[in-house]
């Protein structure tokens, strides 16, 4: 097997399965006042220590979620209706995650403004676009840092000046579920208000995530508990949590193997499969590569390949099952032949050369016969 | 180690474990196209039909969320908001769980009508007083199964027929977060629309909750991905799904073991110790005892306790760093010194006789113990 989807999920790491099973055994609830309560509280911190050293913050201003959807609905709608009172504008751009999209599209059918930034040709969104779009009753400015489906960099570390200087209100939202962990995300150099991360895209087990906020002010999603400081309440996942920990100590931050690996699949995959498009090569994180192979549909490339044992997407897996084509793909202005064979293969630290050159054989060896039956 | 707190958490069964460490190995997205997904997606599904057939209904109707807070949130919120246009007038009692007294209190600044029950001193709601707390533009009532702090069973299998009669667009919703698994949650026959489960109260991972659904048109809490109908989308946290699943099938239904051992705690106790009281006693699940010994600050009784290897709680861990009283046993009426000296001693199927005898016999000593000296 030759897995190419890490950007849809990865392999729990041997350190996140260990911590798991220890999670079993330091089973007390962290709520509880008694010694087995505060030993699970304890590991809990630790994870929160190293989660919060990653992204150059303070551990009390990093709270667990179950989830980067979770965490990425609680920090539009927490952010959008905390400030209702300070104004009801509020930007995105139009390659987010569908956890972003869908809470701005509620958002637009309730008293919000939304302006949906569109990117470049290369994914990539335009900082002009965005400062003429900010408004002094502008609250909030969701901008994902790596793209899930292209890899392509978002400006987000140009972002706050410009809002300091038209929208004193508004927050800085940065998606960074597909970055962090991979590449820095210097949180405080962007002057980002929330960011917000996920476990599982690093090694991690899916069911818990993270978001960092400058104010823990925003409007809670949930309910209840008075569990971290009742901004995200219910009992943690300490098992989840403590894997989290576990796997973000082992990540290679800005290592550039991923990218080695995206350059040498591009450059195979260039020298043997005719009518290509790589998209999103503009500015790159290394660990995602999306590949229109034209006149091809991706589903039935994506079948071949995994037939042959090689595991990639087309798209993102949140919405694969929708008949949709690509909304990322889509704004960046692809036409539908692009769009339709677009096939997304994304990288890992573990992701060998041997294992890219005889995926770029397969590939070169499915699309060739593909296309003669077509 | 005598474990007693249960109610506040349990340790995952070893099916738990073994099913979360396959899970490792299982590790596709469940939205991915390919087989690894499909995979995951079916394993997850043997899960939904392990909870669903427990709970007698429809396994397409039970969707997983990352715990009670979230299922029990989804459930005010989502039917509150889900039927405004029918009614605001919703109905709770004032024994709930946190994550279900806070949504409603979040809906009452809003602009919901709130009827609160009040527990008669066994801990138990009148049917009388909901009756007549139905109105036609009643939307939901929401009754908890077994209370958490004092094993109250509440009578939540008489509640349908009333709201048939006077509240035609009400949503009944059981919280049985404490019930599942332990004692028959028998849905269908109680004619409960909404039903909140939790995993880590029986023997699974914190993290990881359900909710059936009669309807799923009750207004989502999270919006994104695809997953699990739109009704609760972010990537499934498959791990802890399938721990659930796994300790949910060994889970021994209405067996006496949990009585017994409780009625055998109660015996000792009543036998060896002077000035306590029994709260809740009525009716009760079997799975939780709490006593009041009168004169004793619980917290005090809870760290000498802990000292021997004993583990209790003072009322539940969601509230326990909360410096106020019991909201349960206040509702109760209790006086000052009952609430004060309140401690839930919770038990599990695999509460040995002999700890329950060797706990006693600790009690005893340490009540006496903090007596002499105060």
């Amino acid at each position: 097997m030759i897995y190419l989807d890490n950007a849809a999920t990865t392999k729990p790491c041997k350190a996140a399965v260990d911590a798991m099973i220890k999670a079993a055994e330091c089973f007390g609830n962290p709520s509880s006042l008694h010694g087995l309560g505060l030993e699970a509280e304890k590991l809990i911190n630790n994870s929160r220590e190293t989660i919060a050293k990653i992204l150059g913050v303070d551990k009390r201003s990093v709270y667990f979620t179950s989830g980067g959807t979770e965490a990425n609905n609680t920090a539009v709608f927490g952010a959008a209706y905390g400030k209702m009172r300070l104004g009801s504008h509020i930007i995105t751009t139009k390659i987010e995650h569908p956890s972003v999209i869908e809470a701005f599209r509620k958002l637009e059918t309730e008293d919000f403004d939304v302006t949906w930034l569109t990117p470049d040709k290369d994914g990539i969104i335009s900082l002009d676009e965005l400062n003429d779009a900010l408004r002094p009753d502008t609250t909030l400015v969701s901008v994902m840092h790596v793209n899930n489906e292209t890899g392509a960099i978002q400006p987000v570390d140009k972002i706050k000046p410009l809002i300091k200087r038209k929208s004193p209100w508004a927050l800085l939202h940065c998606d960074c579920v597909q970055s962090f962990g991979k590449i820095s995300v210097p949180v405080k150099k962007w002057g980002a208000d929330i960011v917000t991360i996920s476990a599982h895209k690093i090694g991690g087990f899916k069911g818990v995530g993270a978001m960092y906020l400058s104010d823990p002010k925003i409007k809670p999603l949930l309910y209840g508990g008075e569990q971290q400081n009742e901004v995200r309440p219910g009992t943690e996942n300490v098992g989840g949590i403590l894997a989290f920990g576990a796997a973000a100590a082992e990540c290679k931050i800005d290592s550039p193997h991923m990218s080695n690996m995206r350059a040498r699949m591009i450059a195979r995959l260039t020298e043997t499969v005719p009518d290509i498009l790589i998209n999103g090569n503009g500015n790159n994180s290394g660990s995602v590569l999306n590949v229109s192979f034209l006149g091809i549909k991706a589903e039935i490339l994506l079948h071949s390949l995994e037939a042959r044992g090689v595991y990639v997407s087309t798209g993102s897996a949140c919405s694969s099952h929708k008949p949709q084509p690509s909304h990322v793909l889509t704004a960046m202005g692809l036409d539908k032949k692009a769009i339709n064979g677009a096939v997304r293969i994304s990288f890992n630290e573990n992701t060998t050369e041997d294992e890219v050159e005889e995926a770029a054989e397969i590939f070169a060896a499915e699309v060739s016969n593909i296309r003669r039956y077509m």
